[in-house]
């Protein structure tokens, strides 16, 4: 078994290590919950505080132009864009996840009009599921949504299927689809794929062009570091560009937003997706998110985080045998960047380690949700982690009174 | 003609004058733009460091319920309907004035499943005509916009009007609409009415509840100084609450956000309209803002308003006769909080005074405009700023040549 002082050894060699100075966390918390929400940064820190009280605070309104806050949704865009493998001018970033899923399922049906049927997962995030209803039923030309179990897509793959739409990392079980080997065989059916990033970006290396990707959103406050309630992003493959139309259009995304015409007339590309004027500090703490991202190369976030997560199973099964079940593949093609235990007690589990300092979570029925994020998460945390991991099972803090009643662990 | 130590004396007796030191304004500059961007309150500077770097730095995924950002959607809409004359439970908090007014338009058309006329205003604000014809065209049952000229409201009134969707104050005249009058003409048409009020909100006291309003939203970045690309509002009237859906639904309307249900179970009232988590940094800029808000009285933002608008049309008279068509109307019960005169060299006017620090802003195609916030414009500021213009004018400095290529004036 993996001892600490090894741990130790592997941070010392860790290319990555140095990174984690760029980020605000107290030494005393071992933070696993980066797949809910990222940390601070001092880049996103500041930038924050200069969007505020210089830009917002002197430049007034002056600043849409001077501090280019009118840009800001395509300029932010462009270096998402290198998180997933996409050219400049292919991303943008705008509103949240789900009204971008609905923007890129809207058009993505008007693209296939004769065919009715979207296929989701059953086991997708429950926004992806009531959008998808939302839309199929806002859209009403006789649009169904069938949600099914992914492992049996190609059962459903016919030629009615105008839009197949899958999370590409589960975000209960932390596994990870094929992006490249979904998507041909939902065009072999004619169809168009929408991938959704949430659990992905910044946490595995993507790559939208090689694998032929027609759509993908995604969202920025998990990975990407970029703060609570962060902007979502979206992806349109060029190919696309001249063909898609915004369902939801706003000023924002009208070619001239200062001609004020009565007619949308779609701004070139993705442009035309924004709404509305984002929110400025929202986009500054991204901002400051993707200071750290430009310098990152994901291949080394990539084998940091299979060794992190490696690191994890081996030392729970090693201190725990046949406590829990892992939820989690070990292959790692078919793994995320988190590892799910199932047990009957999680809530209890996950409540007792966050006491301790411990931060993951917890999700419904069973699953204890642990996320290694490569550019702060050391190879001592995962350590200590299960370390505390074995203390609270040997003095059954989870079994405690104060946990019987179970309240949202986010 | 009021003189400047007549607009010191009124500054002097002015009871709102002591909240201008909550805003962070330079004593150089005349700030008239409040209408498109509301300056920063020393309150929301404060709000936003808080959230930021203690909410989110140190106490990460926590703060979700640890600092109360579940509830802020509800939370602050309770304190936005203050300023609206709302309920608390009525006003929600979230997104973007666009995405809900498409939510109101999408569930009003349901409630009026047998009529397929939406009305709009010609001249609404463009994002509102965009989202109205997006909707139309998504809820394809054959539902058609119709953009009239307002003042004919009465000749397009009949059974087949769904909804009528009015902006309360005209983004570019700031002529207000007759509230309750329209309201209850849409009704005895049968048809339901979603109010605007982006250039209402904390420019004029609203009562919502009088009104019979059904369905209002608005945003927060203007008069109410919540900072750029700040959230929207949405009023729904407490005798609808059981029965609006959101038709572009998200995990944070469910009923129950953890419990992960595959299908969509409406939260009760307004809550169900929020669709994704919000931008917690937003949500604080704003609730920085309502601290102020908290601690005014409408009734005297409303003389304040009116003095400020009158004082600045009397001195524009004098000073300049007939040099400018005033576009906003005389009678106080037709005027929202800002003035716009109408010039051909409007947009080298608005361009020169900005270099002499006073800031308005330019609106195609002869539209300058000037919005009179009373929380922090000064009577002062007023006098000398049809001072600049005056001067502006007879030394011709409008006419420099930099100003010949028009670019945005946000």
């Amino acid at each position: 078994m993996t001892s600490r002082d090894e741990c130790v050894g592997l941070d010392q060699k860790d290319p990555l290590a140095e990174l984690r100075s760029e980020f605000i966390l107290d030494d005393s918390l071992i933070y696993l919950d980066g797949n809910s929400l990222g940390p601070l940064t001092t880049s996103s820190r500041e930038r924050v505080r200069t969007a505020t009280e210089r830009e917002w605070g002197e430049g007034l309104v002056r600043s849409w132009g001077s501090a280019g806050w009118m840009e800001q949704p395509t300029r932010l865009g462009d270096r998402v864009a290198r998180l997933i493998g996409a050219g400049p001018g292919a991303v943008v970033v705008a509103d949240t996840l789900t009204f971008l899923l609905a923007k890129l399922l809207g058009t993505a049906l008007e693209l296939r009009p004769g065919r009715t049927t979207v296929i989701t997962d059953r086991a997708n995030f429950h926004s992806d599921l009531y959008i998808a209803e939302g839309m199929a039923r806002l859209t009403s030309r006789g649009v169904r949504v069938v949600a099914i179990d992914r492992n049996r897509l190609d059962e459903y793959l016919n030629d009615d299927v105008a839009v197949v739409m899958l999370t590409h990392v589960d975000f209960r079980t932390g596994e990870m689809l094929d992006l490249s080997g979904i998507t041909a065989r939902v065009h072999q059916a004619g169809a168009l794929m929408i991938w959704d990033f949430a659990h992905s970006t910044g946490a595995v290396p993507l790559d939208v062009t090689t694998a032929n990707v027609d759509f993908a959103a995604g969202c920025t406050y998990k990975y990407v570091n970029a703060g609570p309630g962060g902007p979502g992003f979206a992806y349109v493959a060029p190919r696309w560009h001249a063909e898609i139309r915004n369902v939801l259009p706003g000023w924002l995304g009208h070619v001239a937003p200062f001609d004020f015409e009565e007619t949308f007339r779609p701004a070139p590309g993705v442009r035309q997706l924004v709404t509305s004027s984002p929110s400025v500090l929202a986009l500054a703490a991204l901002e400051g998110a993707l200071d750290v991202w430009d310098r990152v190369d994901m291949s080394e976030v990539r084998t940091k985080s299979l060794a992190l997560t490696d690191l994890f199973i081996e030392l729970v099964e090693e201190t725990l045998p046949g406590e829990f079940e892992i939820a989690t593949p070990r292959s790692h093609d078919q793994r995320g960047s988190q590892v799910a235990l199932r047990h009957s007690e999680g809530y209890g589990i996950v409540r007792a380690l966050l006491e301790r300092g411990v931060i993951g979570d917890f999700r419904d029925p069973d699953i204890c949700r642990f996320g290694f994020a490569p550019l702060y998460v050391r190879y001592v945390d995962v350590y200590d982690a299960v370390g505390h991991l074995v203390e609270v099972l040997e003095k059954g803090e989870h079994q405690d009174d104060r946990f019987r009643v179970r309240h949202a662990v986010t």
